[in-house]
Parts: structure tokens; sequence; C-alpha cells
């Protein structure tokens, strides 16, 4: 059996504070699981800290890099997959996590948001703004999860999903 | 100088009558100035009525496949272009296009609108709902454009882009 | 109807002048059949060669870009399509033509040549030295086509192929 | 520091025993340096068997997949990759090895090859016959390293590569 992956997607440099704690505590909640904590892969933003927190809790780490450039590699990843795809591989991310858990919102996150939903996924949204929640719940009504923190984004993961 | 190509992005089987018509006169208009027409390629929704808005008045068509099926092609298409990386191709879609026209929305559609905004494509979106218009302007408030119908995209079109 | 197009293949900076001979003539044949050339876009070597030999005989053109990097597009393109993919870009390459016809080898060449093979597509080797033609050969029996010279690959054009 | 990762690519349904010996034995003697092994995911051939070996010696494992397609998934994988990029994804299986080694050839397995030479990894040929050598040789001298046998590879990466 494969392992368990949770994606955690997110903004760089423009994440808030609490996105980023958000996206630590997911990481860090995963790591806890035994569950690998997937991203972007980069050395910013929601991506870097879900992978700080799996890692600073033993957890396994995975990135889906935009490009081959090392030194844009987060220093909290076990293992880089390269695409040289740049946004391209924003489909990549989503394909190959079990659930997707979303700290925080730009253009890149929403894309693999609206990715995510044509192969089935469930998708957590994190603590977004009014209209984006009610943007992606008339788009999937079946597959967004809309929490308002981390606590109850650990909770679905917990308690609902059978992963 | 290469051509000037215009990418119509809008559902497929759940597109709506009006979202049918605007991708029908915006294929139409762009043929009429001798533009490409740029889509997705297959023979349904949006992508299928901007192609053959398009081919009815003389323009020329590209289509950018999610697989090689060739089935499921557009008759409308001068020029396929085969990817068979399913929704990756959606990035293609956009990165390719001088301007995004987007006629009503879908999971798909969200992703090509959100792909097209780090690669500082201008976004015109005809007739979305109010929370959308709202979701893509705080994403991207000097790429996106509101329009309430094709004549007032044509508009835009014709005075305001320098293509 | 989709219009014919024709793949042409071959290295950039490596180029002999014979493979670019080659490409330019191919294109050039091409263009007078009506069909679309297709390249990899940049502007050098074969695929310069092929487009250049197109477009001075009034043919269609259409390049698939590794990167949106304009001033590395070719002059001679009419219809860029932007992948941002890099090499990934080769398989979208062969996946698009309805022939490959092959001016010279280098390692970009030699995936486009490996990557045609599933899809089934005919691929005409200019000129390529011995044992570069016993290894394609070995490879793909029925869809490999060694030629000597570009009249040589014409005339397989015109009288072989069902396109 | 990410872990090192050592691709391991070869034929599907056409891998020879001695192939598949090889694949095998690379997988083992990856589990044991504590490398992770990477391929192309699927519950075939020399993908399978390099997996296998990994798996049965604790080594973790990475599969770069074509599709989706769960059940055609290696049941050696650890970490399923998804890329629904069909052969395009051969480029993401090279660009995420640390080196590359050969186990037998077919048309997929040269496109991988041929798309590691760019990114500049080193690529380890085991048992090809002489003609393949020889092309393979000629695309890149230094970057490619025939050997007879899985002892004389496991010899090379042990002494000579510095990962």
């Amino acid at each position: 059996m494969p392992k368990k992956i949770i994606g955690v997607m997110g903004p760089g440099a423009s994440a808030s504070e609490t996105d980023l704690q958000n996206a630590y505590e997911i990481g860090k909640f995963c790591a806890k699981k035994g569950w690998i904590v997937l991203t972007g892969g980069r050395n910013k933003g929601v991506m870097n800290e879900a992978l700080r927190g799996a890692k600073e809790n033993s957890g396994l780490t995975v990135g889906i890099l935009p490009t081959d450039e090392k030194e844009l590699f987060s220093k909290y990843l076990d293992i880089p997959i390269v695409t040289n795809m740049r946004s391209g591989r924003n489909y990549i991310n989503v394909l190959s996590s079990d659930v997707v858990v979303v700290c925080g919102i730009d253009h890149g996150t929403s894309s693999e948001i609206s990715l995510a939903i044509k192969p089935g996924k469930t998708i957590i949204l994190i603590g977004l703004y009014d209209e984006a929640n009610v943007f992606y719940k008339k788009l999937a009504p079946d597959q967004i999860i809309c929490v308002k923190d981390f606590k109850k984004a650990i909770n679905f993961l917990e308690k609902e999903i059978k992963i």
C-alpha cells in the first residue's frame, strides 16, 4: 500500500502569518499521523512552512518543483521531484495528493483548487474570505470543505476522511 | 510577426445558451479581425462554439487537445495541437493566448483564469455572477476585466488592447 | 478536416550545413503542398530553417516553444504555442505531427524520435550515420524510414504516405 | 539535505530476464545504501523489479506515473506521483534522478536517456548491445557510462559518483 499523501497548498511570498501557522500545524499533524506532506517544494510561504512543520516532527516530505533551480528548493524537503514545467506542475501537486489542504489564496493556489476538482479530490479550505468560499462551494459543492482554522481542518482530517 | 491569438475559454457540457452565444460571437469577431482563435479544442461547449464562430467566418483555428482521441476533436479545428496532458494543457491554452476571453465558468475554466494571471495576460470575463467577478478582481485587479456581454467584450478588444 | 501537419525536427546550434539545407527544402516542399510545418519554434538550427523554408514559400508555420522568452522565437513563426515545459514539449512536437521528418541528430532530436514511436508516427530520418539508423530501425522497424537526402524524403512524403 | 535518488529505467513488457535481474539488484543495492529508487512506477518490467528490489530490502520507492489508473501502479511503490502526462512524464523521471541507471532499451527508455543528457545527468547503461552504446556515447561522451552487468554498475555507483 502506498503511503498517505496530504497536499498542502497556499501562497508564497503573500502568505499571511495565519496562513503560515495553519500550514505549519497541518504539516506537524500529518507527520505525527505518519502521512507524507506534499507541496510545491519551494523555500517560501505556505510550501515551506508545511514542510518545516512535517520535518520538525520527523515526517517525510515531497516537493513538486517548478524548475531545477536548487537554490529555490525548501531545505525541509526529503524528496524533490523536478518538473521544469513552471505552473504546469500545479496539476501534478493535486493529482498526487490524497487530500488537498489550502492555507490562504493566491492565483497559483486558486489554480490548484480548480485543478483538484475534476480528479475528485476532497479540498479543505482553511480561513478563506467569504466570497472565495462561496465561489468554490458553487464550483464543487461535494468536494469543498470550508473551515475556520487548522484545528477544524485537523478535526476533519482525523474523523471524517477515510485515508 | 506572429499572428494575434485570442484564447476563448469556458465550460464544456455545462455551458449555458448565453455562454455559447458569447463564444460564437467572439470567435466570429476575431475571424473578421484576422486573429486566430485558440481553445481547448474539443467538440463541445464554449470550445466548439468559439471555433465554429471563427470557421464560419473564414478564420483560422487552433485547439490544444487534452488527449489524442480524434473523435473528441472539434470539427471546426484547423490545427490540432495534441498534448496528452489532460487538464495540464490548460496552462498551455493561456500561455499561448495574447488575450484570454472567458464565457462562463466551471472548474476547468477557473484553472485557466488562475493560470493566466502569473504570465501577465489580460483576461476578459463575460457575464459571470457577482461573487466570481469579485473573487477574480481581488486575485488580479489589473488584469481582470468584467463585462456584461459579448458586445462589451468586443468593444474592449477593439478599442483598448494593443494587440 | 484539420490541415496536414509535418513536424521537422533536428539539432539547434550543432546542425550541419546539410541538415540545415534538408530542413529548408522540407519546409519549402510542405508549404507548396499546403501542409503546415511544425517545429520546436526557436530561432536556430533545423527548427528555424524548416520554418524559413515554409514562410519563404507562403506556408503556414507552428512552433511549440519550450519557454516564453520571445527573443528566442523564430521570426518565421506564424503561430507560437508556448508550453513553459522546456524539453517536456518535445512530446507535444511529435504528438501534433502527422509525420515526423528528422534532419540530423542531437539529444533533443533523439528524444523526439523515441517519443514518436509509441503514438505510431511514421518517422523519416534524413542522412543520419549508420549506427543511428540501425539503432532506430531496431527500436521501431515499421515506423522508421531511413533516406539519404531531402529529395528521397520528399519522394517518400509525396508518394507513399496517405496524408 | 534531500535524500539521494537513483532513477532506474528500462523496458516494460519487453524486458529480458537479464534486464529484470539487473533492475532488481540495482534496487536492492540502492535500498541498502539508503538511497531512494525512482522509476516510472508501473507494475511491469524494469520499473516494477527495481521497486521490488528496493522494497524487499527496506528501501523507499517513488514512481512517476503516466496516468491515474491505480490498477497499473506497482505494488512496491511507497510514493506514487501522478502526472496524467503519459510519456511526457519521462522527462520528470530523469530530472528528478541524481543518477540514471538503464537496464535494457525500448522506445520509452530511449527517450529517457536522451532527455537526461541536457540536464547533465550521469547515465549508466547496463548490458546494451554495441550499436546502442556507440549511439549514446556519441550523443553525450562525458555522461554515458557503458557497463556489462549490474555488478559493474554497482561498482561505479559505489566508487565513482559523488552522491
